[in-house]
């Protein structure tokens, strides 16, 4: 046992409690003073960056990962345009959700309360630090939080200043912890500390969630993975069909909830196929064919047979997989098979065929006729998101504040007896 | 892998997706039929259960789990009853509890789901196979279920009949499920069949509840564990506290929100002890006591010194740990650090101390001046239970039907992109 990791984790369970309980307003006063700490500290945080991505250049770091890692003025002020959104965000904690006076005369509440201590393992976006910190703060929750060791400086930077205010404003600055260890031993026994930690939430690519999900012996939300697909029907409005398929992939290929797949009825596939290809050729995007499809496209420049394991790829880059199926049902079993229950769309004119498509597909979120990208925290109506769960229990889609939240019955008797 | 598990597994994720769509008054004629089956299998049922109770007598159980396992007439009948009282709840699946149609004409619509397919692991009460059997059906989910191997005759003979009324109804029998096998290997298998079990549920003692959280490499609702705490304030009316401390430890203490420990304020420790102790001794309750306490009551009938593990131990019978304490804080501090997180009490006449208590235990329930045993489904106005959960992810306190199910976003466009 880590005995740094144990004491951090003891301080987070017991600065729990008073956060657990503070009132709205103080947690917005508190979330003011750190964006505006966040402004004040502002040379020693890019300072900071500035060195790890000069220590990420030395060790030959990919561009796109080099991009995730730097922070400049315009990032850290969406940083702080992100508290300002928390802090206008109503806090579910407090809420009494409903109640019931017994026969008895028994009084329950059931009362919406703050989860307690939150763990965030995630990777090398520094940002996802103030995002994350802010989002658990609003909703009364202690974070711990395990970012990844390419961005070690920056969080440093960030959650001292992020402390420093906390303990300016006369809050503990126990309420948002960093791991400082970039041991790998060390994040596994974080994800063991019951007792300590209420949750666990990764955050970042498959192979970090499926690491948190198979070592954590604490209740994990997995969030991210997003195979989508889009089933384009027999009868569907072609070019509508064709703009939302180029929006579902090309829009901002990075993401979860872009497109990896096309289902195109065989009724369609002929007329289709050359259209959604004339409009992704604009884009660079390699189509990755079933020979149905292949035969339809013949073989042209980025057109290439899909290999065994493209239908199961959430490609997260200019790359789509297309398959010709001869029936909805086909479409819906492969979808069952190879999804990952983020998010599934059909573009159809036909109505029951649509409502079929909602009915059967089992999926955080399932589309007619609009692209996937629309699965997000903010267009569902919970502003900020801390990720979108693909599990079942707990939170399904976006997680906003509420989802950082559990019940708590508070029961008022006088002399009530079994 | 166990051929004939995987085999199982696969016709409950096959038979998921109608189940999930079934209409209630479909469902409600099935769980009809499922009753009037039991009645008519009644016999076989009954000759089945006294084969259990047979081979379970020469293998020298207690009368305590002989009482568990038997099935009688009466037993059956308020298995029927259970039935009943499941077919009146209110559906939760299909609900829209909420929705939005966005500026761009996206209507976006948050429908309750079935979980899909749900393991049940327990033990030897064979009334459970038919009560979870009956919650897990009604929620649209399949169940599989894994019942404790001295109840293997009278769980074949309870899914035979109901998976008969089934098929007579004209409805899959693979709704319900019973794992056959009673190797322990299976059941480990079984908790680890992701992809095909959306959820598991323990229902029994600490014991198994631990071992499914161990190994279970798919999500898990922890329920049962019960340690629970009863303080009696200074200044608190003792005639109603001893009432409400008798009830809670005696009127079930084999139940997980029964009484396991009283803390008792020094001011009134030495009227009250001597209170409860007369009352708890018409039922020839065992006090295990701490120094203070001990001393107070001194060396008498059923009074023992508390040994080390006591203010640990849920004892789910006549016993009682007893401590007396200097403070609201340090009744809080002590069950901060030995409370499951299940149900807890204050007993108190002071407005201010009932409200700190309330806001500062981090339980499932926490009650004022009544007893432990009212958390409970039908008392919190859920209906039937499956379980109570002490975790604080999906569902805390009592479920019911609705923590027996997710949600699904639905989005409805005409050609939207992002």
């Amino acid at each position: 046992m880590n005995e740094e990791l144990l004491a951090l984790c003891k301080r987070a369970k017991a600065a729990a409690p008073s956060l657990s309980v503070m009132s709205t307003g103080e947690k917005n006063r508190a979330l003011l003073l750190i964006s505006e700490g966040l402004e004040r500290d502002k040379d020693t945080i890019l300072s900071a960056n500035a060195a790890d991505m000069e220590i990420a250049r030395q060790n030959g770091t990919s561009t796109a990962m080099l991009d995730r890692l730097l922070l400049t003025d315009a990032r850290l002020a969406g940083c702080r345009q992100g508290i300002a959104e928390v802090i206008a965000l109503p806090d579910p904690v407090g809420r009494i959700e409903e109640g019931i006076v017994r026969d008895n005369g028994l009084k329950i509440l059931k009362n919406r309360v703050p989860l307690g201590v939150i763990g965030i393992i995630y990777e090398a976006r520094p940002n996802v630090t103030v995002d994350v910190a802010a989002l658990c703060f609003k909703s009364g929750n202690v974070c711990i939080l395990r970012g990844g060791k390419e961005a070690l400086c920056s969080n440093l930077a960030l959650t001292h200043s992020i402390r420093q205010s906390l303990t300016e404003g006369g809050f503990s600055p126990d309420y948002i912890l960093l791991i400082e260890s970039t041991d790998r031993q060390v994040t596994t026994e974080f994800m063991g500390m019951r007792g300590y930690v209420d949750c666990l939430i990764p955050r970042g690519g498959t192979g970090l969630i499926r690491a948190v999900v198979e070592n954590a012996k604490i209740p994990v939300i997995e969030t991210g993975a997003g195979l989508c697909h889009l089933y384009v029907d027999e009868g569907a409005d072609l070019q509508q069909a064709a703009a939302i398929v180029d929006n579902a992939k090309t829009s901002r290929p990075s993401v979860c909830n872009s497109a990896d797949c096309i289902l195109v009825h065989s009724s369609v596939a002929k007329e289709f196929l050359p259209m959604i290809k004339a409009l992704l050729d604009s884009h660079k995007v390699e189509l990755r064919c079933c020979p149905a499809s292949l035969a339809i496209l013949g073989q042209t420049v980025r057109v290439t047979p899909a290999g065994e394991t493209d239908f199961d790829t959430e490609f997260l880059d200019y790359i789509l997989a297309v398959k010709v199926v001869d029936s909805l049902q086909e479409a819906l079993d492969h979808i069952a098979l190879h999804g990952t229950g983020h998010s599934e769309a059909i573009l159809t004119r036909d109505m029951e065929r649509a409502e079929h498509f909602l009915r059967m597909v089992d999926a955080a979120a399932v589309f007619v006729n609009a692209s996937t990208r629309f699965t997000d925290g903010n267009v569902f109506g919970l502003g900020a998101e801390i990720g979108i769960s693909t599990q079942k229990l707990h939170a399904r889609g976006p997680m906003g504040l509420k989802e950082l939240t559990t019940i708590k019955y508070t029961i008022y008797g006088n002399g009530q007896v079994r």
